[in-house]
């Protein structure tokens, strides 16, 4: 984790991307879908916090609540600029930032007041804690009837696992989603993101918006509680049926398609990895035709998609050997002319260049105090409400006063005293 | 592919869990999030329809819409049981079916009407093709202006690849999320299932309640855009601001942990798989004294993450030395005891008879025709309106009568009508 110097590389960003296809904060924002939702966003890492910068993305109010000093978990993490943690920058876009002392009782009184004024709270304590802050639902269910509390845990709150630690990676491990990852001949192996932090994110999003949608209709608030396990678990497509039903045990098996052939990686003469998969005999027609190969059509080996499947070592060393007699720019307009999905393996040094990407403004600018951080932009569109950048990853407590102002009313005195007794 | 004998197995099913740990059809739901909510799901494949099921879990009415004669396109994917695709019921379970032939006018029409009355719609047909159907943007927004149209694809509707077919995998490859997946010594790996349909499904939904809520407040319908490049892109951690500031292009690393050492998997003395995984210091230090090397807290090489980081392979062979001469059963509830973050790397057998998936219910049994199926669960619980199931995956158009009566008052002479010239 070298640490380049940041000024020389901020001149490269910009180089390399113009700056006028990326996003910068909006002084006005358009309406947005969830504008007056308030979100306190009391999570750490990534579930939780991926779920409130959505949330934020599509224009709640999300006050990120952070302990006095050191803040969130991830602010020491690297990759960092200028001292900020750009781990904690991509999870935490619009929101505010307020710190608070939540073991001192005045610190837990502003908390309670501030869920009385909230619509959802997100949190991703290990079990138990909210209580000891005297913040358990029953508490706050009464306090504030309305209150959405979304609760992300790595096992949920009952069950035998109920108070075990857990990270993406042991829920990947432990659902198999590990050992359906990598090649047929190596060992099991992890996707190489997050993708169940990500995944149960976004399933504690959906239950929010479920759970607002139907308190706007009864009044009635409620907990939603997503977990690392189920949301790994609801990746698993046909596994579980495939083994309880038929004592199929779903493994791995490389890049080559599960339910189609062919479709798996090749290498191109100069070695690169392009990507081909055929869905359907419609597109393997295409394909066929593209090798000079309509011969394949009429061959009971090849002719349909589940003869292909029983033949497919010998189908993919067809495409394999005329592949490894074509470059990479030969083979992939070829293809994609016949409407056959196929690309380079790319790498994120080719992604940030991508045309499309770059077309659809797919990378984000936040300009953060160290200075203008590229992330990923928004995965939804919407089109009345769109998505916007009203506010970059804050900085630790950035928001204290003018959050304890506009929430709860407090005056400078008071915020003052606060903050000289460390309880925000 | 082998089909085994689909009754033995059956058996087997209901002998391998008891069937009193799983969900039936309840045939009085109880209050659902999204009960009265109306959802027209033309989409086919794996992103729109698990975006459907997932609003269907949550007690919104979704009809599903399928080609007269031969339904989805996945009703022919294997696996089968006694004919029927267990790749479309674990898509598609509490909706119901509605046979409909959009080439003809009249099925149009009657596509129209559904339309009219639906809040939303969802669709991943290639771009034009609801245009050509006279059911464009343009018109069903005049037609019905609190529509929300949510669509799905794979680049979006704007940018130079968004005529490209895509897949899953072709965004895994094209962003990156292949390469960076995999053994550093290997070939850039897909992830064993469809994380990037899975996450489109879920920004997809995530979207639709944003834009159900506006609407809730506004009358304001909506196009909601989610493409499986962008989905992809959102995963990617801190790679673009590493890739765009540093110019550090992320790659595979296996299943070594990016941000913390040591976290990996190593093989216990019968040469099980096992995941260990020290978040932070204060892991380490529990890890350190499992191992009985409460030395190297003092070691400078392995005191810090930091200094972890930079020794990952020492510090990683100091691990694999240890769990070597271990079982995985003398291994995993020590550390467990200890609070460190571990388990099996399980296969999805491992994972059905798992006591905490039993105990949380996480396997659900669809009452299909052909039998019982078990499948993965829901995902998320909400407390005060659970989801529940409803109805099983329904056969190709089994609902055609009960829809066009509900939902637009057709009587029967009407529907044996448009049965008789297949319309339905």
């Amino acid at each position: 984790m070298n640490q380049l110097d940041p000024s020389s590389q901020k001149q490269k960003w910009t180089n390399s991307v113009n700056a006028s296809k990326t996003t910068q904060c909006q002084d006005q924002p358009t309406s947005t879908a969830l504008a007056g939702i308030k979100v306190l966003d009391l999570s750490r890492f990534i579930a939780g916090p991926h779920c409130g910068m959505l949330l934020g993305d599509l224009g709640a109010d999300v006050i990120k609540i952070e302990t006095v000093g050191k803040g969130e978990n991830t602010r020491t993490f690297s990759p960092q600029l200028d001292g900020e943690s750009i781990y904690t920058m991509v999870f935490n876009r619009n929101k505010r930032s307020l710190t608070l002392n939540f073991r001192d009782a005045e610190g837990q009184d502003i908390l309670r007041d501030l869920v009385a004024k909230a619509d959802v709270v997100i949190e991703n304590f290990v079990p138990g804690t909210l209580e000891k802050m005297g913040c358990g639902w029953e508490t706050v269910s009464k306090i504030n009837p309305r209150l959405i509390m979304t609760r992300i845990s790595g096992f949920g709150s009952t069950g035998p696992y109920s108070n075990r630690p857990c990270f993406d990676v042991v829920a990947q491990a432990m659902t198999g989603l590990m050992d359906i990852t990598g090649s047929d001949d190596g060992s099991p192996m992890m996707a190489g993101t997050f993708v169940v932090d990500y995944a149960t994110a976004l399933y504690a999003a959906v239950g929010t918006l479920a759970a607002v949608h139907h308190r706007e209709r009864t009044g009635q608030g409620q907990v939603v509680e997503a977990t690392l396990l189920s949301s790994a678990m609801s990746m698993l497509m046909t596994a579980i049926p495939d083994q309880l039903l038929f004592g199929r045990t779903m493994t791995r098996m490389g890049n080559r398609d599960r339910f189609n052939a062919p479709g798996n990686t090749f290498r191109t003469s100069e070695g690169h990895w392009i990507l081909v998969i055929t869905v359907g005999d419609e597109k393997f027609r295409e394909l066929a035709n593209c090798m000079g190969r309509l011969d394949l059509l009429d061959d009971p080996l090849f002719s349909t998609n589940a003869a292909r499947m029983k033949n497919v070592d010998a189908i993919e060393g067809i495409v394999q050997a005329w592949a490894s007699n074509r470059t990479t720019a030969e083979i992939l307009p070829l293809l994609e002319s016949r409407g056959i999905p196929c690309t380079k393996v790319a790498t994120v040094a080719d992604l940030v260049k991508d045309p499309h990407v770059i077309a659809r403004k797919q990378i984000l600018e936040l300009p953060q105090a160290s200075g203008p951080v590229p992330v990923q932009g928004f995965a939804i569109e919407l089109g009345e409400t769109p998505m916007n950048l009203r506010y970059p990853c804050p900085s630790i407590g950035e928001h204290c006063s003018e959050v304890l102002t506009e929430w709860l009313g407090l005056d400078e005195e008071r915020i003052a005293s606060l903050r000289e007794r460390r309880i925000v």
